[in-house]
């Protein structure tokens, strides 16, 4: 008997109909003779409502309040779930992230899982009942408030779950139906991938894959808990994330896929006196303004006068805040300028092979030249290139690079309504 | 400095720009130099939707659930009052039922009361906090599952929070700006009463003023917590209950207010053998149902066939599950026939001044008669008599009774939208 723990994103959830639907495959895993956890995403668009009600009353709403908000939402999907799933003849008690032993941070809206206690979900397991543990959401150790774990949650709840219970596999349920070499909706002919390694799987939800949380798969992979992409819409059995990039065979090892983001925007500081520690007052002033950094350049100064430029990439949401910082900053550092370009997009190419395919370098920049795409910043790592284009340019990006890598399958893949959520 | 406990109902609270009406209002009570304590209801109609969500994924879904899912709606409206107020510059912290201490018995849906532990709550006054509490939940002590009190769960919420804190006064907001002597929609020139004690109250509620839930006067009673009713509207002082019908001088006694139900329909079992416990029967199996009786009449046997029947009344909502009880018995225990009217309405008078004041039965009959309005049933207590009649006569029975016990006042009463609820 297998212990699998399914996790339903909110768009699974999204209706009373669909609830129902949930409920049944749940009931029919229980009846295959698993043993079975559920963890539930708040309903379609709940979260959404609650975050623009709360807005309707304080633009800057407190933190401990907005997470005691938030949480309703999959309290809500949780109950209703465990009600269906009773209505199938199963026997279901759902659970809060409390209830079920998932002590946070103090951080409010962005908390991180310190333990999981399961004790109480456990007995209801060995009583025969499905278990229902609403996602997102703990309480902290000190001061007992209930906290939240900040976006991709409940996926980070499932497999933290998975993990306290020594499951089989922790399941992903969304309308996407597994990991593809590239997105669909650009690259019609992307092919699924059966299987890929923790590794591979987070250096494609670096970069831009939205299919998993990077928080989430960094814990399966710290634990050992394999995990299964698919969709709550088909029988398909989606992709398999399990193990690691290690134990592939150099001769199996292949490119995974490729991943686009347009979600960035870069900023560059232009004729910064190069003297030891300026750099690192750019990315102070960042830090300190909490916004993340992904990819950076620094030119080589200039022999005429001393001074270099920095480039850098971040999400375009904090685009216009970086920006204020910086050109605060900007005469008292001897700054010449501070440009903002939120127009550019990255392409990524990920697999384990590359590491024991030479030319995968070469081949990526000859597939752009040849369709004529600049490349305006690029960072690697040992299982992944990435470079910076024009946001306008990445379609067209996706399809070379599939195509120069023979990603591509025979067929056109199935688009779901609603992919990419 | 006083302690106030505010209670807010759903549609104080069915909009953001509600919300921040209600947390004005907090707030002014909390910088005129009181510590406040706040109950808040789910918003508008959170509840009933959830109630409908319920009903599509399962017709019958289990009461644990059940109160899982409905509590969600006090959480939010409970966080966003706290934003609100934090929004006007007052510090303010929510607790769930469990967080404020809410020990209730074990009973899903209807649970009761059993004791009150607010030190959190405590501890954030004296912080100088303005503290939310969850409304209508709860938390049982045996297995720590969330729990919920049945209708007006929220007005007993915090009329139990009054009492565990010693709060000076606990103040019930809606959209009814106090307690009348009749229903002004039926009785135009109804007065609002500045006064009453807590029987008389009781006795209102219990005949059908659905201003307050019996169970929150009853508590509120026994621990001598004063409670106010008034409107989220307006800033009138609304209507104050407290102090026992005994404090009230004899010569200031009067009458407090006539009060209409039509949410009975009553039942008559004819020809029932006339032995001991055959009336026993009747009561018995509609008890074993769960359905409460109100009014009860048993004729005086024939002196014929020494049969007897008996009539009596109960909830409309569970008038054909009792019919079915009873004709399911009908031929087994000989009797007649039992039939079933629910055309039927009450007209209660209320007042201490009853005791003190003769003649008020031969008033009260006379009225009715003047109108032709014919008397099926008779009930009475101490300080209150009811008569059931047909449900169309009842606007003309309170408005007779209202102008024969001279209740009325000068003009017309104010009827604010959505009165009544």
């Amino acid at each position: 008997m297998a212990l699998i723990v399914q996790k339903y994103g909110g768009s699974s959830l999204e209706s009373a109909e669909r609830i129902r639907a949930v409920a049944e495959r749940i009931v029919a895993t229980k009846k295959a003779g698993n043993d079975v956890v559920v963890v539930c995403s708040a309903m379609g668009d709940t979260t959404d409502d609650l975050l623009d009600l709360a807005s309707q009353v304080n633009p800057v709403p407190p933190a401990r309040e907005m997470d005691m908000l938030l949480t309703a939402g999959e309290r809500i999907s949780n109950a209703l779930v465990a009600m269906a799933i009773e209505s199938f003849g199963a026997k279901a008690q759902s659970f809060t992230g409390s209830q079920a032993g998932v002590i946070t941070t103090e951080r409010h809206g962005n908390a991180r899982i310190v333990d999981v206690t399961p004790g109480r979900v456990q007995e209801a397991l060995d009583e025969g009942k499905i278990c229902l543990v609403a996602g997102f959401q703990g309480v902290n150790r000190e001061s007992k408030d209930v906290t939240t774990l900040g976006r991709g949650g409940s996926d980070t709840t499932a497999v933290a779950l998975a993990a306290a219970l020594g499951a089989d596999v922790c399941e992903i349920y969304s309308d996407v139906d597994g990991v593809y070499t590239a997105d669909p909706r650009i690259v019609p002919n992307a092919q699924k991938l059966k299987q890929l390694s923790f590794e591979e799987m987070l250096e494609l939800a670096a970069v831009g894959s939205k299919i998993l949380v990077l928080r989430s798969v960094e814990y399966a992979r710290a634990f050992g808990v394999p995990m299964r992409v698919r969709s709550s819409y088909s029988n398909d059995p989606g992709t398999l994330i399990a193990g690691s990039m290690e134990d592939i065979p150099v001769e199996e090892a292949i490119l995974t896929g490729v991943a686009t983001d347009n979600s960035e925007a870069k900023i560059t500081v232009l004729g910064i006196p190069d003297s030891p520690g300026a750099a690192a007052t750019v990315f102070r002033a960042i830090a300190d303004a909490e916004i993340n950094i992904d990819m950076v350049l620094q030119n080589v100064s200039s022999l005429e006068d001393g001074k270099t430029d920095i480039t850098f990439t971040c999400p375009r949401a904090d685009g216009p805040r970086a920006m204020e910082i910086l050109k605060a900053l900007q005469v008292k550092e001897g700054w010449e300028n501070v440009l903002y370009d939120d127009q550019v997009g990255k392409i990524s190419l990920v697999g384990a092979g590359m590491k024991s395919h030479p030319g995968v370098t070469a081949t990526f920049c000859e597939a752009l030249r040849d369709k004529g795409i600049n490349m305006e910043l690029i960072s690697t790592s040992e299982i992944r290139i990435s470079v910076l284009t024009r946001e306008s340019e990445l379609p067209e990006a996706a399809r070379a690079l599939h195509d120069a890598f023979e990603l591509g399958g025979e067929e056109e893949a199935t688009v779901y309504a609603g992919t990419g959520r």
